[in-house]
């Protein structure tokens, strides 16, 4: 099964909600960039290369949106929407990425285009974005493919699946190109609190696709890779710092100490628009930090006193030395070869 | 605050039900041991010490209770009664020390007695039992203590505090005692999925007693230990092996292996009840596991897919080398004077 997470349809934007996952399989429509905005925001779409895609594809929506009759304006208008789409999230540098990419495509098509031919390069460009995430996720599992071994037990974290992507996923497009290659291994899923994305999302794409999975609460992550017998851990990555530091869900660096302690391998799996070269280590990388409610309510139930002072970081950085290696679109790097890149 | 977690009043037990917690505080009154041992089972009281205080409350329960007009009748209705505490949970070993000993007191004080004043013995030894185990906890808080110091951020997890024992609590007793000697020191409390003890119930305690505490989800541990400086880790425990492995609640076995990598001491705090010298390793540490649907919802709130494979295990084994030191109600016991003990 191939997820389409996110598509370009009739000048709309078109995603999966995956706030309503798994209970609700459904897509959004979304026809205005602050309402795109907004689901960025609140995760409705989420997970880095795609916040990417739906950036690249935030800024077509404002092209084609814009009133503007003059190349001035029109620039003037991007700029505003590449404004607020960076403000949306701070850590997934895929976002930067595909804003920055887009700026540089308006900025060499609008010496030669009208304001409609500019409009419609732009969106050539962003859709071509989307394909290249695909593309790239497809070669991710291929090159990591070679790492799942017959009998492995490979836990992930969140959710670096089809969901995070345009398609196929980062860690989890390993587990499918290994299962296409008829490999036999479990995967472990961490349910990764506090917004779930892996009992609600990577759960779900797992079993649709066939692969052996099992939910674990976060806090059983350790006693799983003993008395289970993990054997490896591969998760994606938000961003990567030129060191080899990468930031991710919270609850990842943890994983990759565990990893050190048991003496099993870490790989982040992630497509190169997640390095990034302008970030030296990963105290550069800025850190998110969500609303308390997350921690005090589950949908309805409160699960904590209201005014509970609460600490929560959307992610953590782990540090290149606990990372086994990189699986990115163009091969396997060892973390000392990644350093060299 | 002291809270009176369980009670006996007018030939009923009386307690806290802690799966309503924070958002309600009532008590039940339970007049019969099946109600018991079914809110044991649910964790409408949980702990292993408060569990052990029940089991013995329980025992006297179903002493004046019984019909028996014959000492021999009533020793048949208390074996019963003991076999069906004894199948509620596996793993906190209070429950099997407490049940141990009404039977001791049972087994000494028929000869001398009838029945009627064999009901009042058994009652009173349970009673003993309770007060014990609010002045082991009250001791703990006080040897605890010295190993506070000012400035300290100490991590927890689940809840070891009043709401785990008769009163005081284990480890959360320990920053009580050092409250009271005026040391200013932050908590930081793991939620503890999937049943949030941390959340729902260390938090509501903590800030109950003006205790500086801050929640964060059991998988930013790792990252708060290293960014906001943890100084310190203090858990419980539900059974100590003779050799200091401590089996505690899932999650605390991660904490231990995080400690280790970040140079912090990681402490256990329990009663002596707890310590099982039948239980020569953590091998030998039965670890119940729990139904799915404790990860699949949270509330009516879907959170997986329900057909998903779950692995619930409750407690985890931290071996006795991740272990920095042992209190107790006699002491603060070095893991290598612990073993000599």
């Amino acid at each position: 099964m191939l997820l389409e997470p996110i598509r370009w349809e009739k000048n709309s934007i078109v995603f999966i909600d995956q706030t309503e996952l798994p209970a609700k399989f459904r897509y959004i429509r979304c026809r205005e960039i602050d309402t795109l905005c907004s689901a960025i925001r609140k995760l409705k779409v989420r997970g880095a290369p795609l916040i990417g895609v739906a950036a690249a594809l935030g800024y077509a929506l404002a092209a084609i949106n814009s009133k503007a009759l003059t190349v001035a304006g029109l620039k003037k208008d991007l700029k505003s929407a590449a404004s607020k789409l960076a403000k949306t999230r701070p850590t997934a540098v895929n976002l930067f990425w595909a804003l920055d990419r887009m700026e540089k495509k308006l900025s060499h098509a609008s010496s030669n285009n009208n304001v409609k031919e500019l409009r419609k390069e732009i969106l050539k460009e962003a859709l071509c974005i989307l394909d290249e995430d695909r593309r790239m996720c497809r070669m991710i599992g291929k090159n990591g493919e070679r790492l799942i071994k017959n009998g492995d037990k490979v836990l992930t974290h969140c959710n670096a699946g089809m969901l995070a992507t345009a398609g196929y996923g980062t860690a989890l497009s390993v587990f499918y190109a290994a299962k296409k290659s008829g490999k036999k291994f479990k995967v472990y899923a961490d349910e990764t609190r506090p917004l779930m994305q892996g009992s609600r999302l990577t759960m779900w794409e797992l079993m649709k696709n066939g692969i052996d999975a099992t939910l674990i609460c976060d806090n059983m992550a350790a006693a799983t890779i003993r008395d289970r017998g993990i054997t490896k851990i591969i998760v994606g990555a938000d961003r990567i710092a030129r060191n080899g530091d990468a930031a991710n869900k919270i609850g990842t660096y943890a994983l990759a100490v565990l990893a050190r302690y048991h003496g099993i391998p870490f790989y982040v799996a992630a497509p190169s628009t997640t390095i990034d070269k302008n970030t030296r280590t990963g105290d550069d990388i800025p850190i998110e930090e969500r609303n308390k409610e997350e921690l005090i309510y589950v949908g309805s139930k409160q699960t904590a006193p209201k005014n509970s002072k609460v600490y929560n970081p959307a992610f953590d950085v782990t540090p290149a030395e606990l990372i086994t290696a990189i699986i990115t679109e163009t091969g396997v790097y060892d973390i000392k070869r990644f350093r060299r890149i």
